[in-house]
């Protein structure tokens, strides 16, 4: 398995992606990593690791960079970006997955303009797995960002990705889908979302009704629906408030010594707790609906997460995921009617 | 000052509501509560509380109750029902507050009924205070649930109420304003919302531009103006987790007797950590917009809660919220050209 990685994505430069990538090998000896990026930054930097004669490590080169800042517009000027060069990989069947970080909005662009749309796909989504009250059960949240302005048909394509991703990469059994709402009443939302709950629940997905935000944390589903707009919302305000309330806690255990040594004497406990509520625990995120095992990082990733999303990107392909929502995607347009109705 | 609560509106029975009550006067020689509800229910209740002859209890008699599934079609229908007794006693002039627990769309419905909406404001929407890493200074979430469907002259008028509140009530001063959004550059969302950053700019308002959801807990705005069908979403999902976190933590240090041990020595520094965390602590959320001063509360308030609760209605009659609303907004409209473009 040949899984590439966006060497120039993280905010501290390329040492923490080379050290990941180094602890994914050590434990996955199936694989080999394509490091994309600039060969006289990465070159120096392999050496310094002991890595520049790996055998499983081998590098592809890219002259340009997106930077943060830089939107979609900018992709089709930096054609030998780190990013484009990493999609082309896929593309070209010279990697089986890419991992991109860093600049999401670029990676969305990038996967989506080399790899295309799968068959029955409108738009791609970002699907961010959060821990719910079942321990082992994440939800899935469906998507985070890559498309903010949903159409009925777009958030149905979500339903069944998601729930194909859930059952096949997270091992959930014929998981509940929800459709993210202000109330469980059937009428709940504006007219798209109700014209989504129609398609939804016409679709042979386990689709268990409108949800609610509270839905996501309580175990009650295993995939919420929404589009990019409220999903990048919500998840950049739970993730806020789990580091908040993390670094509260440090600071209140701080504030006595009695409290602080209790705070020690309790410290495997504080483990646990950490392993539970850890967002970075997954390291990466799908891009579902493009044709292709695409995974999204931070830009701020540590050498940890790294190697946790090159572990998901591997799991993907492993699990065949795409290839999957595509054969899902066609039966279920087959025995839909044709859909004249809605453009794009 | 005369505080009028509904003392039908908690999911365990009037008890709760009463007990909050006798706390809330033990300190608070000011005030006199008006209980609204059902006579029969009640009498006994105060009986056993001993609070049968408080000088500085009364009781409004309702005959009906909103249950948690009426909608606002029901209000109409039960014109005695406690929620709108409770709205006409300020209505009247006979309490300067009203205190809803339990069903919103009811209490929403039922102080715009009855005290109508203050001149200028199209929408009421309720203010949600969270705790943000700035300690004692919380953001202002508005609206939580109100309003699902906001034009832009109401993502305006949320913006200055809010604001108004943070500065009054809160103790903010020239309280940063932001616009919920899924990025910080000003073409970001759709057409509605790139509107409502034009009008919060052309404002008196201390207009930040738009934010994300990570910048509610990040103290980087003192309000975070959105529609209640994305602020409803949000602080249910936000309520969820701080709620699930605090029992993983819990369980976390159960797990052995070490960290059990450890936790208990640490049991101050989890205090300090409740305090900061705790949604509960407010008890009550302001409605803002409408011609009177109205608080809303959970359907499962404790005791604590609903004093809580009554102190937040205490506190917005003294500092004359409402007309301070009123009048900023009658010289922020009369300082504008006419408005003819929007209707509604």
């Amino acid at each position: 398995m040949r899984l590439a990685i966006d060497a120039m994505g993280n905010d501290n430069g390329p040492p923490p992606i080379i050290r990941g990538v180094r602890e994914f090998l050590g434990t996955n000896s199936d694989a080999v990593v394509v490091l994309v990026g600039d060969r006289d930054r990465l070159d120096p930097i392999l050496a310094a690791e002991g890595l520049s004669k790996s055998p499983r490590i081998e590098l592809v080169h890219a002259s340009q960079v997106m930077e943060m800042e830089d939107g979609v517009a900018e992709l089709r000027e930096k054609r030998d970006s780190s990013i484009m060069r990493l999609a082309k990989e896929v593309k070209e069947g010279r990697a089986d997955a890419m991992v991109a970080l860093g600049n999401t909005a670029a990676a969305v662009g990038a996967a989506t303009i080399m790899l295309r749309l799968l068959p029955g796909v409108r738009r791609p989504g970002i699907a961010v797995p959060m821990p719910t009250r079942r321990p082992g059960r994440p939800c899935v949240v469906l998507d985070m960002g890559a498309n903010t302005v949903c159409k009925p048909s777009h958030l149905l394509a979500y339903g069944v990705m998601a729930s194909l991703y859930a059952e096949r990469v997270l091992g959930v059994e014929s998981p509940r889908v929800g459709l993210l709402n202000v109330g469980e009443e059937k009428g709940k939302g504006n007219e798209s979302l109700r014209e989504a709950f129609r398609l939804l629940e016409a679709s042979p997905v386990n689709f268990i009704g409108n949800i609610e935000g509270s839905d996501i944390f309580a175990g009650t589903c295993d995939v919420a629906v929404c589009d990019g707009f409220l999903g990048n919302v919500v998840l950049k305000a739970v993730e806020e408030l789990a580091s908040a309330m993390s670094d509260w806690l440090k600071e209140s255990l701080l504030s006595s010594w009695r409290s602080k040594f209790g705070a020690w004497l309790a410290r495997d406990g504080f483990k646990v707790f950490k392993r539970r509520v850890d967002y970075a625990a997954h390291g990466g995120v799908p891009l579902l609906g493009v044709n292709g095992v695409c995974i999204i990082g931070h830009g701020r990733s540590s050498p940890e997460a790294v190697k946790n999303a090159l572990r998901v990107a591997r799991e993907s392909v492993k699990q065949r995921v795409n290839e999957r929502i595509r054969d899902s995607l066609a039966a279920f347009s087959a025995s839909q009617p044709a859909d004249g109705a809605e453009s794009d």
